[in-house]
C-alpha cells in the first residue's frame, strides 16, 4: 500500500467550467471520486487544489513523511515555478507530473515544463484520464 | 448599471510613496475615491489590491458570479504570471489590463504582457487617470 | 482648449470595409464625426489619414506650430517605421498611440511598437472607441 | 475490441543492451510479451520496430484501414521528422506518443517533439511501462 | 524535347486523401496524368514517389545520365533534409521545388526550405497546379 | 475574362540595367509586352510600377472594384512592408507573390517574405518567366 | 547600531536536509543563531522565512519603517519574481542578495537574477558564510 | 571636379531644433553652406533633403547620369529600408553613408545599417562635420 | 589486428564526380583501395556506403560483434540525424568522424555535428586524407 | 595562517581616478594597504595587477606552489577570457570573484562571467569593500 | 596645437603584404609618414602598434598627461576585447575609432564593436584614408 | 623536407597535471620529444608554447619566412581570439588546428572556433596523438 498525494494547481477548481472544449466537462471532485473508486481500496490518496504556489510549496513540504509519491498537476505553475520545482527536488520524492491537454501541442511558452527535470516523468494530453494513468505510472515507479 | 471589480496586483499599496517619478504622488485610496466619485453612481465598484497571485485568482474566482468585468493592473505579474491569465481565460469575463506608466517605454522585460492575449485590450501610461479609462472602455464594451 | 492632430496611417481609410471581424464595421468618417461631436465644441480637431510614411512625417512636421498634441494610430507603420517616431521624437509634443484591435493579442509582429518609446502611452483593443479614449489621455496630460 | 498498432522507431531493437542505465534491461521483445498478455485478449495489437524513417511511414501508410490507433516511440525521430509528422496526420488516426526515458529532463534537443503537435497526448519517462501507459491512453481514448 | 523527373516526397501517396482542405481533392494518379497530358507529347516524363528520404537521393542519383532537369516536391524533406540538397547540388542538374500549399504562410518550420539554396527557383502554393508551373519554368530554363 | 493588376516595387524601372547577373537584362517594358502577346488578348491587364510604398498601397485600393486579383512583384518591400500586407488583406483580393531571383538562396534578410501569409502562392527564382507563371497561377486560381 | 531584516526565500525551510551536498548541513535555525551570536550584540536582526512571494513581499513593505537594510535570500524566486524585484524598488532601502550556492555555475536559468539589478550587491556561493558575508556587506554600506 | 548629391533622409530637415543635445544646433541649411563654401569651387553638390522613402529612391535614380558620387545621411531608413539599399545598389555609383550621432553608442536598433553592405564606408558621430568628412571620402575615394 | 568499419553517409558515391573543388577528384573506390593499401595488411577493414539513414544504423548494430571500431564520415547526417547518433551510442564502440571539406569553415549549419558528442573525435578537412588520418586516431585509440 | 593571492586584473591600477561614480576613490594601493592592516598579521598576501591576460595566467601558474587560494578581480576578463578561466581550472585551487560595482545592475554584457563556473563564489558590488569580503569568504572556506 | 596618439591594434604590422585586396598596399610606414606630412607641422603625433592587447592599455594609460585624444584602429580587438574599451572609458579623452576596410559589409562578427560606446565616432572602410579622416574629426571635436 | 611551427595556445605548459582525466598525463616535453621522435628526421621542426595572445601573434608573423606551414593547439584562445585569426588569415600559410579533447562534445562554447575559418583543417578528440595526426595532415596538404 502507497500513500500518494495528488497534487492540483491554479485554476484547476474551474474544472468543468473553464474552457470545456479544452480541458473537458469533468469536474475535480469528479476526477477525485474516480480515482478514490480505482485505488482507493488499496493506496491511500490525498488531494489539495490551491491557486496560490506557497500553498502547494507548504503542502508538499508539510506531507513528505507521510507520502510515498506525488502526482502533479501543476496547471500555469508549469511554465514558471521554478519554487516549485525546488521544493520536489527539495523532498525527493518520486513525482509524476500530469497535465489534462497535451501542452506540446498547445501555444509555445505551454511547451516547456520548468518542473520535468526533477520528475519522474511526465503525461499529457488525456483529459482527466491523464491523472489515472499518472497514479498507474507512480504505482509502478514505486514498486521497482 | 454594470458590476465591475477593479484589481491591483503587487506594491500597488505603495503607490504615492513609490518612485513617485515613476508612478506619480496619487495614493490607491485617492484613485478609488476618484473612480466612485467618476462612476459610482451608475455602477457598482469593487475594489482589490493583494501583493499574493493567489489572493487575486482567488478573488476573481469569487466574484465570477457578481461582475460583469473587470479592470486589472496586473503589476509586475503582468510579465511571468501566467496562472493569472488562466484565472482570467476561465472565468471569461471582459476584461481591461492598465498600467500607470507606459509599459512599453521601460526595460525590455516590461514591454510584454503574458496576460494581453486574453484580455479585450490593454491603456498604458497615463498615470491614475488609465484606470479612468479602463472603467470607460470596459463600460464601452459591456454595451456592444 | 487645445489643438489637437488626429492622424491615421496605411490602410485605415478602407475602415468598415476591411476585415470587419477584425476592425468593426465603422468607417473613419464615421469616427470623426463621433469625435467631433464629442470633443468638437471644447477643443480644435484636425483629422488626417495617409498611406505614405512621409505624408505622415510632413504633417506631423507641418502641424508643429499649431498643435498640442497627438492621437495616432500608425496602422503597420507601428511595428517598423523608425522614421515616424523619429519625426515624433523631433517635434516633441505629447502623442498619444491608438489601435483599433488589441496589438498584443495578435501576430507576434503585431505586438512590438517601434513608436511606443516616445509616446506619452498607448491605447489597444477597443475599436473605434480607442480614439476616445486617445483624446481623452491626451487632454488629461495637457492639463497636468 | 480495438486494432492497435505499436510502432517502435529507430535504435529500440537494441533495448536492453542499449544504455540500460537510461532505458533499462527488458528488450523489445519482452515489452511486446506484456503488452499482449495485458491486452491481447481484448484487443489486436500489431508491432512494428524500425530504424529506417521511410518503412514507419509506409507501415503508418499501410495500416490505415485495419488500425483504430497507435501507440508509437519514435525514438530519435522525434525531434526532427516532420514526414513521419505529416504521415501521422495524413492518416488521422488517433496517435499516443510514448518514450521510455523523460525527454523533458536530458538533453535540450531532446526536449521538443515535432510530432506532438499531431497526437493525442504524450507519457514519458516510465521505462517499458509507459507502453503500457500508453495503450491504455489510447483505449481510454477510444471509447470516448 | 527534354527529359524530365518529376519527383514526390514523402506522404504525397496519401494526396487526395490526406488533409484535402489542405492539399486538395487530387490524386498523384490525376496530377501525373495532367502532366503527361499536358507535356508528354513533346518532353518525356518519369515519376517517383517515395517516402524513403535514401530512395529520393538514390533516384536522383540513377537519373543523372539520362534527365535534363528536376522538378521536385520534397513534402517534410524540405524543411531538414541535408542529404537530399546535397544529392540536388551533386548531380548539378537544373531544379525547380515546388510545394502544393503555400510553405511562407504555414507553421514557421514550413518557412524554410534547407533545399532552395540548391535549386533554380521555388513554386509554392497552388494546389496541383504547382507542378504545371514547374515544368514551364523548368523547360523555360532549359532553353535559355 | 479576368482583369489582373500587375503591380512591380521599388527599383524595379531599373530592370535590365540593374545587376543584369542578378535579374537578367530585360526591361520592364519588354515585360510587359510579353505578358499583353502571351495573355492580353484574353484578359485585361494594367501595371504599375513605383518606388514608392504609399502609392502601391493607393493603386491597390483604388483599383479595388475593377481587379480580379493581383500579381505583384514587391522588391524590397517583400521584406518589412507589414503596410503593403495590410493593404492586400484589406482589399481581400486573390495575390500571387513573384520575384526574379530565387530570394530563398540570396542573404538571410531576403529569405522572409511578410506578404506570403496574405497571397495565394508564391513564385521566385525564374527572371521574368516568374511573371509569365504568375499570371498562369492567378488565372488557374480565378477559375478554381 | 542598524536594524537588519534577513529574509528567507521559498524551500530554505528545508535547509539541512535538502540536497545537503547542495546547500551544506546547517540548518535555518543554525545560521540564525550563528548570526545573531556574531551580529546580535550591535544590531538588532530579525529573520523571516517563507514559501510565499506575496507574504515575502508584505513582509518587506511592512517592516518599511523599521528596518534600514535587508539581506535577502531569495531562493528560486530570485529568477522571476519581478514582483520581488518591485517591492525592494519599492521600499527603497538598500538590500544585499545572497546565495548559499554559486549561482553562476549552476543550470543556465540559475544564473539571472531580476532582483539584481535593485540590489547594492550580490554574493554567491559560500554556504551559510554567505549570509555572515551579507550582513558585513550591509553594515558596511550602511556607514559610508 | 566631380559631381556630389548628398542627400538627407527622413526629419533631417528638422536639424537644428530636433533635440539639439543629439544632433547639434546647425540647420541643414547652415551644413549646405558650409559644404558649398568648402567644396564648392572644384566641386558640383547637389543636396536633397525628404522624408519620403520613394522621393529619395527616385532622387537617387534620377542623378544616376549626373553624378559621380552619393554622400547620404539615411536618417532612420538607415535600419530597415532595404529598398533605398537596393536603389544604390541599382545604380552602381560608390556612396558614404554619414551620421551626425555615433549611432553604434545609441539604442541598439540604431547599431545596424542595411545600408553598409552596399556603400564604400561609413562615418558617424561627429556632428554636423561628419558630411565634410564623407565628402572628403568620397572624393578620396573617387582619385584612386 | 583490430577490425574496423569504414562507413559512408549519403552522397558519397558521388565522390570524384560532385563539387571536386570542394570534394576533390578521387573516387571512394580510390580511397578504399589506398586505405586497404595503407593499413589492410594488419587489420581488417569493411566499406559501407549508402544514401539511407536507415542502412547505415542497421550497418552498425549488425557489426556490432565483430568490429573493434568505427571511421564514418556522415554526410549530411552529420547535422541531424540524432537517429544515427543513437545508434552509435547504442553500440557503444569507439567512432572516429571524419569529413572531407573543413565543415568548421563552411555554411553555418555544416559548422554543428549532432554525432560529436557520441564519438571519441572528430577529424575535418583534409579530403580523403582525413580517412587516413581517421583509421590512424582509431588505431592509437584502441591501443590504449 | 594562509597564503593568498589577491589579483586585480585590466585597468583596476587607474582605480581612484576612473569613473568614481561607479568605481569609489579609494586607489588600489589604498586597499592592499587597507587588507594588509586586516589580514597581514595572521596571513601573507601577495598583490599583483597587470593589463596584460597574459602575465596573469602566468602568475596564476607561477604562485601554484605557494598560495593556497586567489582573491581575483578579473576587470573585463570577466566577460571573456576562457584562457583565464582555464588558468583557474588548470591550478584547481579555490578562487573567490570579486566586482567593485554589481555587475548584475550594469550593462548586459556585463551580467556574465565566464570564470564564475570555475569559482567557489562571487562577490559583486560593494566597491573595495568586496575585497575584505572576498579574502573572508576564502579563508572560511580553507577552514572547512 | 594638440597631442594626437594614433593606435594602431593587432596585425596592423602586415599591412601591405596581408590580404591588400581588403586592406590596400599601403605599410603602416607610409601611413605614418603621409599622416606627419598632413599633420605634422601644426599638432603633435605618436604612432603606436602593437598586437599585444595589454600593450596598447598600458600604452593608453601612460599617454594620459600628454596627449589631448586617441585615433585608433583597434584590429580585431574591435570585436571583443572589453579591457581596451575599459581603457578608453578609464583615461576619458575623445576617440575616434577607424578602420580601413567597411567592418558593417564584412562578416557578421566584425559588425559589431564593443569599443564604440565609448568612443566620439567611426570611420569605416576608406582604406589608409580613414586615419587622415579620423585625425581630422578628432582635431574638430577638440576645437569644439 | 618542410618547415614546420608547432605552436600551442595558453595553459598548455600544465600539460600532464591539469585535469589529467580531461587532457591526459603526457607533458608538453614528452609531446614534442615524440614528435621530433617521430618527424625530425626529416622535417624541421619548432616549438612554442605561450599564455599570451600577442606573443602567439608576434610568433606567427616572425616565422613568417621561415615555415612552410603551422601546427596550432590554440588552447582558449579557439574560442574568442580573432586577433590570432588575422595573423593566420595575415600569413596566408597553411594551418592545421589541433584540440587534446573533443571540443564538440564539450561544453556550448567549447564548440565553436573563431579560428576554424582560415585553417585547413581541424582534428580534435585524440589526445596528444592529435599533434601527430595534425603533422601527418599538414605535410599531406604541403605535397598536394
Amino acid at each position: 500500500m502507497s500513500n500518494i498525494a495528488i497534487i492540483h494547481g491554479p485554476n484547476l477548481n474551474l474544472l468543468g467550467t473553464r474552457e470545456p472544449e479544452v480541458y473537458g466537462s469533468n469536474t475535480l471532485a469528479d476526477i477525485e471520486i474516480a480515482l478514490t473508486d480505482r485505488f482507493g481500496d488499496e493506496h491511500e490518496l490525498r488531494f489539495f487544489q490551491n491557486n496560490w504556489e506557497g500553498a502547494l510549496i507548504d503542502y508538499i513540504h508539510d506531507l513528505r513523511g507521510w507520502m510515498d509519491g506525488i502526482v502533479i498537476n501543476p496547471g500555469a505553475f508549469t511554465h514558471y515555478s521554478y519554487a516549485l520545482r525546488d521544493a520536489i527536488a527539495g523532498v525527493a520524492l518520486p513525482t509524476v507530473e500530469v497535465h489534462l491537454s497535451n501542452i506540446h501541442a498547445r501555444e509555445p511558452f505551454r511547451r516547456t515544463s520548468v518542473l520535468a527535470p526533477v520528475c519522474v516523468g511526465q503525461i499529457s494530453g488525456f483529459g482527466w484520464y491523464s491523472y489515472v494513468l499518472g497514479v498507474e505510472a507512480l504505482l509502478d515507479f514505486l514498486t521497482r
